[in-house]
């Protein structure tokens, strides 16, 4: 009885300091709850029992969900949320009795992460990290003998001789290695044609604590908005939500391969300013998570106008820059095309985003990344660098690998030739493997999907049955959460729900990687099939003439 | 003119949003600014023309100070403040034109980075990592030879084998990976005498940004209070400002040797709840940081008895665990403390942070560390997690050394008896440093300072005369930071003033590192005596008998 009082007290208390502390949603929430169902209005009374048991001295623990920061309890992260747990549940129950389910290995598709499938290390970067971790290696003439190239070796002295002191143990310059930034620069400088500087670039451990970084600096409270894509990838939402600022949401265009309208942003920016919403950012994501579209030079063009226009930030995921499958389409930085219109440091608040878990490298578990700041003055440049100092630096081997993919090896050196065989191999490879996923879910029935031109995911639309929706809703499940879940219980494979992304009312999808490796695909894809045909099977909707009689 | 006008409305501005958000800061303020003079009140026309620059469309930058986030404008962090940036400008300047200035080289006491002045890794701590960074390595039969003993080799295959799929490149689980976090819970049980559990243990990247998840689950308001030492750790005022918390202070008593006194606890707690805040945490650093000191048993089991009785989480920085210096001394966990008094679980919330970056190993760069966290209910827990995934996962490199600094070679392993001497070097090493500088500091005039039981500080305390603090004030800066930035350009070492940690009213220290490397000691130690007898010469109060006619 008591914990049932807790229980209520607690999402009493719940909603009303949501309601205390942020505004009304934006309509749709960009990540919905997968089942938990939503809090029923709060009673005053409820509200006030939760209140004096919080408050009451001994007895109750000093930390439970009425207590704890609100913002916490409201935010959704859906790509490790509760799918995800229910499949790491399913694993540990495979490898307890590995005849318990219908499959025999859990195949995470949720999640951006290609080593956990089987991609390997690109060989050179790897020599480099393992030598500058170990520098007394360089010292012994035993190591030329193990590794492929001397190029390797030479790197890693070069590296060495960056870091004060060659010491890759010590705290870095909070910016991260000096030396490191301006090879980064290098890098930039080098894809652009035009100037980048190493004091701009900020390394950090992978790009989400960049990201959370300028959601900290610029939000100042639930009157500061910031434009995000729906679908969008969910640590912006995270982050805003943690930051206490208000998401405010721009649609991407399914029916146009996921375009992004500039006359959609404006519309969402005055309906927001006409709420009294402060918007200070445009995030877009480029080429897209979860849509996996790449946009066109004209399209940025007109983008970057707006953000100049309405006085934005222009926040520019790029981590998939290396991501791009379709001959048709070339990455250009937002940073390229804003200075290719003329657009100097002067006009433009930019930060573009990069890590070493995407392209070809996939080296998820190293952390590294940075982002480049341009176009703020030097004050605000200051508490930039002041937010970063609180957390000292970043890893110095994530920072090493970031300057490697900024500055990998270049034709003449010795290495070249077997680095681009293996970079070129895991690029097409992960193209056909687009493409094989892709048609697979246009073959299907109630399936429709657009083309993956980058990144490392299908978002494919579920034309769900009504029947479906109805069994999803008795469950007490959003449909394409059931969906999901279906599918992990009858083949294994782990997919996010598209309402973990947001998406148009009313529509279904789910996110698929690209990752598993390229001799899994067809096994993948029929046991994906399977799956689908009986779940239309038991949920076609009938049509009057097909009734049965009776029904 | 109109950038006068912009500075004097950017203080008023800021000046009022910190009014706004936060209650009466508590004094003295934890951590005062170097040198910025105080903001002047601000005036309603001053605020009025700002906020009026700031919203109006074109024309001003869309982020100025006026409008960034005010936690992000309060907070301090002097670790890394101005006098360490003047400090990189002098090494600039010596780089560029050696014989410019008094000295030859920039001496980095300012900050616990101790592979920065010299310290070497610890061999078997980076043989492993290399192996894990390049697995390839380990097929190869050239690799014995290269490496210093065959467990290295062994445990790398033990720590991969641990890792899903051998892949360092992959994200782990939120929390780090599984069998880690086991190797590091059999390691506190075997430190402590009492259960760990892995699934208790959350791998991050250094201690700071666990210290940050636990504020973010904690602080709702600005009515939330966290208990603090001071001096203290600028990470914790930092850390509670960007979160919105109140910082509620405590004083460690200098006059036996920085003791922390449950009264002063209890006096302290008190005043803060009559002022309306809800104090959720305490926050204890032991050994002690800037203060060096190490807590005695009876000392810890009050403070876990008060924390129980007031409902408070304790919040532990065990992060220098391993650095001990004195006989009568030795290292407690509070978690040991706290089953060693009969609370379980069920009791009392705790959390213990450590890094790699402290102790014998001081591996910064690799952004290694964890929490152990207990005493939460599976909700708030699951929270926790949720937090943690935002960020996917900490750097694996990182994961791993904290695995093998919580189980290093054992008696009886290959490795162990060279491992030890390079232990047992560095840590009698430190201990003869810290005895050479605190007898040095307690040599001079005017200085009195404790001793470094534990951690890699010294915090001497200034005994200033009035016209040295009459000189500061005319300088616009705090006496400390005065006397910091003469003995900077005196002699190129770099401490951190007392303000910026937060000392008792009408005091002034600064906070020295044991770090400079022994055979540097005692030049460092001749060149401060010579700086600070020159100073007490120059500003030395000259009693009436003494003072020279005509004054």
């Amino acid at each position: 009885m008591r914990r049932f009082l807790t229980d209520r007290a607690r999402r009493a208390v719940a909603a009303s300091l949501r309601g205390a502390t942020r505004p009304a949603a934006p309509s749709p929430a960009p990540a919905a709850a997968l089942s938990r169902p939503s809090p029923s209005a709060p009673s005053a009374m409820a509200a006030y029992m939760a209140r004096a048991m919080s408050t009451s001295a001994a007895g109750t623990p000093p930390v439970s969900l009425d207590t704890i920061n609100p913002k916490v309890l409201e935010f959704k992260y859906a790509v490790r949320g509760e799918i995800v747990t229910h499949a790491q549940n399913l694993e540990q129950e495979l490898h307890k009795n590995p005849e318990s389910l219908p499959f025999d290995e859990i195949l995470y598709c949720n999640i951006g992460n290609p080593h956990s499938l089987g991609q390997q290390p690109v060989t050179f970067f790897r020599e480099v990290l393992s030598l500058c971790d170990h520098p007394a290696l360089l010292d012994k003439s035993e190591t030329h003998a193990l590794y492929s190239s001397s190029d390797a070796i030479e790197r890693a002295w070069q590296i060495l001789e960056k870091i004060p002191g060659r010491a890759t143990g010590a705290y870095s310059h909070s910016q991260g290695v000096k030396g490191l930034r301006d090879e980064i620069a290098a890098g930039i400088a080098a894809r652009d044609g035009f100037h980048a500087s190493g004091d701009n670039i900020f390394l950090t451990d992978g790009a989400s604590p960049a990201v959370h970084m300028m959601m900290q600096l610029l939000i100042r409270s639930e009157k500061d908005g910031i434009l995000c894509p729906l679908p969008q990838y969910p640590l912006y939402s995270a982050s805003i939500a943690l930051h206490g600022g208000s998401f405010v949401p721009y649609f991407l265009d399914e029916e146009t391969g996921w375009g992004l309208e500039v006359d959609e942003l404006k519309k969402q920016v005055d309906e927001a300013r006409s709420k009294g919403i402060t918007v200070r950012a445009l995030v877009v994501i480029n080429p897209g998570n979860p849509t996996g579209q790449v946009l066109a030079e004209e399209n940025q063009k007109k983008i970057v106008e707006f953000c100049k226009n309405e006085g934005l930030v222009l926040l520019a995921d790029e981590v998939y820059q290396e991501n791009i499958y379709v001959e048709d389409k070339q990455f250009h930085s937002f940073k390229k095309i804003a200075r290719s219109m003329g657009y100097t440091d002067d006009d433009l608040p930019l930060v573009s985003f990069q890590s070493v878990s995407k392209g070809y490298y996939g080296e998820c578990g190293k952390r590294g990344g940075y982002m480049e700041v341009t176009g703020f003055n030097a004050d605000v440049r200051e508490q930039i660098y002041k937010v970063a100092s609180v957390n000292l630096c970043s890893n110095i081997s994530g920072q090493i690998l970031s300057s490697l993919i900024m500055n990998p090896p270049k034709v003449g050196d010795e290495s070249y030739e077997s680095f681009m065989v293996e970079r070129d191999g895991i690029i097409s490879s992960l193209a056909r493997r687009a493409k094989a996923l892709e048609e697979a879910f246009n073959s299907l029935e109630g399936i429709t999907c657009n083309k993956a031109e980058g990144a490392m995911y299908l978002f494919p639309r579920l034309h769900l049955p009504q029947k479906a929706i109805g069994a999803a809703q008795a469950a007490g499940a959003a449909p394409d959460a059931y969906y999901a879940l279906r599918l992990l219980q009858a083949t294994g494979i782990v997919v996010v729900p598209g309402s973990g992304f947001g998406q148009a009312p009313g529509t279904y999808h789910f996110r698929c990687t690209i990752l598993p490796q390229e001799d899994k695909i067809p096994a993948i894809i029929s046991r994906f099939k399977e799956f689908h045909e009986k779940f239309m099977d038991e949920f076609r909707d009938v049509s009057r003439d097909e009734a049965p009689t009776g029904a």
